[in-house]
């Protein structure tokens, strides 16, 4: 193991601008004018350890990538538009990584920095006896609350708005089950739903549409699941929450198998499409202005979350949503 | 273990305010209102490991205290203010922390929150095989860098000014040794010893007025030892650093075995006093003011760290800092 200040300088460095907000890593604080600070700040921060939230032979180049998405999944969710990170990375002393591994690590970090056109702005390596772990903060900014009344948080929900996601729902899911239990799939949506699980994709630009449009209530990235999600949203709004199954954007609505099929799908997690409520009557307009997603329920009066048919009759969830390791 | 959500309603959401940056821990967002972001902002992160930065059986309520402190002495280097802290904690699962564990540490967290006036701003609560984790994000401000000319950056250090500390340094050190190799200290040092360890005290009103001085260089806080922070303030500054040993403010001078005495006590860690460098003309002056502190020697040309006895003839160093295991 090389020490911080070598792997920092080694790997880390050439991924900041010397004249950034990070200082060229050179100091232990990030320091952003004010200037840049042109709006209202967003954070969030989301951890991931090795064997809970992510597989031990996942590549390293897309785990740091994946990493800063589900963060950036998070800014999505309101709006937001990326400005920085930092990084706390944990290494594994009993099982080293080696240098192809941090050097391909740093490659897929600055990739994505440079994707999302996100400055590293700080971070802290340990190394500890436990399995790899990371932890990132993300920063974004999206125009002032005054000006914009409420942002799209997840407790506002609205009695009688329309439930829709912005994309199928399930193929993140399908990815970490062929991967972790040696199933098999059709090819393409093999290597789609691999894809998928390593790399989500965040809904950034869909999220400052939702955001623009004015007429979003709730907004919350899809990470435990469609069922799991949906009950959040609705306990965290007061309300219920209905689901048709029939109306929702499967990844693939042919599988069967109670492990793969459709309620499996919609349980499963790994999604990080945005889930929002809207008012009835603009959300065919907002899904047809998003070029995807649909539709799939509404939000009522009363609480707790109703999985219907196609003739509206009650299914039962086989269970409300993964939690990644009971974490 | 309960469920994240649990956790986070039951222990967490106690210390926010609804109306507050946190949206009571609601969201998966924080958000900062663009007027709340006055000046710029300084970021800094750290991470704490169970039995690599703390001792498994540190009190639950000091913890989570040192975890947001040690970020605080960061933000202390740069005479910021504090604002608000994200903090990533990662449970270890096979070892579950019982109710009484976490009731401490989230009212220690509290009591550093108000203590700070720092708003609990979001985080993400994890289990994993690994020990206790946590990573905490702190976010500060500080007037801006265009009206009030550079930073206290570690890289700011100049040829010819004086090293000065704002306190004693080796107290942490010895808490560390007498906690976890059993050793002896005459009371009160024990106590003082022990308590420092676990409750470093950011410099933060010592931050300031250094850097309202406008006399000082380079600023950083002491967390890897006097010898190997001295060492990376020169290093970034691209100069050599000479420390007076006996011009040190010891936490303890007389001890004289070769585990606590003065060339353990600076080389040894965990003290977060702050190191800078500043016109010699000033020095005096500047120590007067802080109330606290010393003069301790010199940045020059050239490079590497200079440890000088009585009559300015070298001392060695035994070994340059402790490296927390080797992170």
């Amino acid at each position: 193991m090389v020490a911080e200040f070598d792997l920092i300088r080694r790997y880390f460095k050439t991924l900041v601008d010397a004249e950034g907000f990070g200082l060229g890593l050179q100091d232990d604080c990030a320091q952003i004018p004010n200037q840049a600070l042109s709006g209202d700040m967003v954070l969030t921060v989301d951890t991931l350890i090795e064997g809970v939230h992510f597989l031990p032979d996942d590549p390293p180049e897309t785990l740091a990538r994946k990493a800063l998405r589900v963060n950036l999944s998070d800014l999505a969710s309101k709006g937001a538009k990326p400005l920085g990170c930092l990084l706390a990375l944990s290494l594994p002393k009993p099982q080293p990584k080696d240098e192809a591994w941090l050097q391909a690590f740093a490659d897929g970090l600055g990739q994505d920095l440079k994707q999302y056109k996100l400055q590293l702005l700080g971070g802290d390596t340990t190394s500890g006896p436990g399995p790899l772990s990371l932890s990132v903060t993300v920063l974004g900014l999206l125009p002032s609350r005054q000006a914009l009344g409420p942002a799209m948080l997840r407790s506002n929900g609205r009695d009688g708005q329309a439930l829709c996601v912005t994309g199928p729902i399930g193929l993140g899911f399908l990815g970490l089950k062929v991967l972790s239990e040696d199933l098999e799939l059709p090819s393409p949506l093999f290597e789609r739903a691999v894809a998928r699980y390593r790399l989500p994709e965040p809904r950034l630009a869909e999220g400052v549409l939702l955001r623009e449009s004015g007429a979003v209530g709730a907004c919350m990235d899809i990470s435990d699941g469609l069922l799991a999600d949906s009950r959040h949203m609705a306990d965290a709004s007061g309300l219920r929450v209905e689901i048709d199954l029939a109306k929702v954007p499967l990844a693939s609505p042919l599988l069967a198998s109670e492990s793969l099929g459709p309620l499996a799908q919609i349980s499963g997690g790994d999604d990080y499409e945005l889930l929002f409520s809207c008012d009835e009557s603009q959300a065919e307009r907002l899904i047809e202005r998003l070029g995807r997603g649909a539709i799939i329920g509404r939000l009522t009066k009363g609480q707790g979350l109703a999985l219907l048919g196609p003739n509206r009759e009650l299914l039962r969830a086989p269970h409300e949503g993964y939690v990644h390791g009971n974490d």
